[in-house]
């Protein structure tokens, strides 16, 4: 068996730098990074080479014949594009098929969520997954649950604010008694490294986890093992699908407003997550997905306590450095819509 | 272990005739058949309680709760409904779990096809499989191929007319060479039976078959069998899709047209079938369905050759007598396209 050939979209990014990471660690693998035009200049692109990354400079939105010929010859391609760019992986999957890709990895990386209308992302993945299925290409879709980095409350002293996206985050949602799947950012690398090296998650879903927790579980962590009291917020069921409503609404009468668009997301993930309850083990093999844990039950990923450990300690790393898309969806939120 | 207590939509239709047949055959359910108002009079559903069957009357438009007290203590519920009815069971489904029923078994029982373009009746029967997901509310989605009793070419003596739905009936698809599968109809009730009683199908996909055949090979059985020269006609795969083509733009400026609605389903089944190639094992199995005839190893269907046997004996039954569906269907057909 020689190195299998992964040429992965995104390698700059959050999730998509994770994967590098894991399939770098892993050793299995020839990786290279498809890299757009407008990123081949950025600095963290500059970073590749010397990591044995070649760079794929490549307009996915390219005809079909000469995306091809660039993908000839990789067993695997896997795409962690932003979440604004869902639908330019349809020419990317096509293309795949056309070179005779082994196995395609769309970027789903989300929690666990039904398509047809519980997020509007989730549909978006959802007209990927038909296209790729429609196309009799190999594929694994692979979800993550939450990220640990996003699910931690912040304390009154401060002391982890330098690790949090949002200041202050005390608001329980819907009570907070409903559990969720929940992934160490590093984790989700040397989890997808398993996956897409074994035939068994070949046309499968599969979800990765290291906890199960709720976020009431989760604020108890954080104060047991930082000795502070978390003033807790709240915010109703009802109120979360009031928001979602009251941003559609906003949405059809000024479609192109970005920054309403980008606060429906964590308004239907808050609905999906603690209103509905999808993203856990049981609703995720109803749905059909295997569990990465039971495939790989040598692979200890890191737990919400070692990683509130590592917060505690001033160790724990702020997701989104520099992300402009993260930006905005930030400054959606501060619109008052949920959080 | 008692019987198990099963409502069947459909019951006098031709794919839920089936199914009743199967399940009383089979003697482990005890089975009440869920009649709409509207055919509460017919003479089939006068002739169901001689069969030991009883007949709930509900109009499944009906109040969820309402609706849910009649479903209560049912186990399955198998919905059989006509091509034209398919998103009434969006309520239907919302009900049986209100009712906690253990099994829906909504109407599929189609070819294979995959969701997302391709035949716009599948596309509607995965608003109503997402909506089950949803709910999450068990299910088992089954799927038969192609019925031997509309597969077979007529033969120049006028032998099988008796038995054809469409006279003549001698137009090979695409080259005609591409396998599908294809079931019997009273096999598709013993299949059933067996699948519904089974857990390894709960939450799954399972397809029925008897025979992999292409229109070549199912048409030198007839005339090896019979010993008559079929005088083949042809319509191309560019034909095909510029039928499909013509019929939607026919939709766009007519969309209440119901005739060159109907017109769409057997142009479109012909390209998924005979272009496309869903039909067949491989494309079933990578789009997740089981398949029956691996779970049920004991269970011989009805071959081909056995039904053509009948067929040239006389012996076969005309599908779809006194549907008054598939006569505008089959009116739509004679506007001229695909055959």
């Amino acid at each position: 068996m020689g190195y299998q050939r992964v040429l992965l979209l995104g390698a700059t990014g959050q999730t998509g730098g994770s994967i590098l990471d894991g399939l770098l660690e892993c050793g299995k693998f020839d990786v290279d990074a498809l890299i757009r035009p407008s990123s081949a200049y950025s600095p963290s692109v500059a970073a590749l080479p010397q990591r044995g990354v070649k760079t794929v400079i490549a307009d996915i939105g390219a005809p079909v014949d000469e995306l091809a010929i660039l993908l000839n010859g990789y067993e695997i391609v896997i795409s962690a594009i932003d979440a604004m760019g869902q639908l330019a992986q349809l020419n990317l999957a096509t293309a795949a098929k056309k070179a005779g890709v082994k196995r395609f990895v769309p970027c789903a990386f989300i929690s666990i969520a039904p398509p047809g209308g519980v997020i509007d992302l989730r549909d978006e993945k959802e007209v990927v997954f038909q296209h790729i299925r429609k196309l009799f290409l190999p594929y694994t879709f692979i979800d993550v649950g939450v990220w640990f980095q996003t699910s931690f409350p912040t304390l009154p002293s401060g002391r982890v604010d330098y690790a949090s996206i949002f200041i202050p985050n005390t608001t329980l949602h819907a009570g907070g008694d409903i559990p969720n799947l929940l992934t160490d950012i590093p984790d989700i690398g040397r989890f997808v490294a398993r996956i897409v090296d074994d035939e068994r998650t070949l046309n499968k879903y599969v979800y990765t986890w290291s906890d199960l927790l709720s976020q009431n579980q989760v604020f108890s962590i954080l104060e047991e093992m930082s000795g502070e009291k978390i003033e807790r917020t709240h915010v109703s069921a009802d109120n979360i699908e009031k928001s979602i409503k009251q941003i559609k609404a906003a949405l059809e009468a000024d479609p192109s407003n970005l920054s309403k668009r980008l606060s429906l997301l964590p308004a239907q993930y808050s609905y999906s997550r603690a209103v509905r309850g999808d993203n856990q083990p049981a609703y995720a093999k109803y749905l059909g997905y295997l569990d990465a844990r039971e495939l790989y039950p040598d692979f200890k990923p890191k737990s919400f306590r070692e990683f509130t450990r590592e917060l505690l300690d001033g160790k724990a790393e702020k997701p989104y450095k520099d992300n402009k898309l993260f930006e905005r969806l930030k400054s959606g939120l501060e619109d008052g819509m949920v959080q």
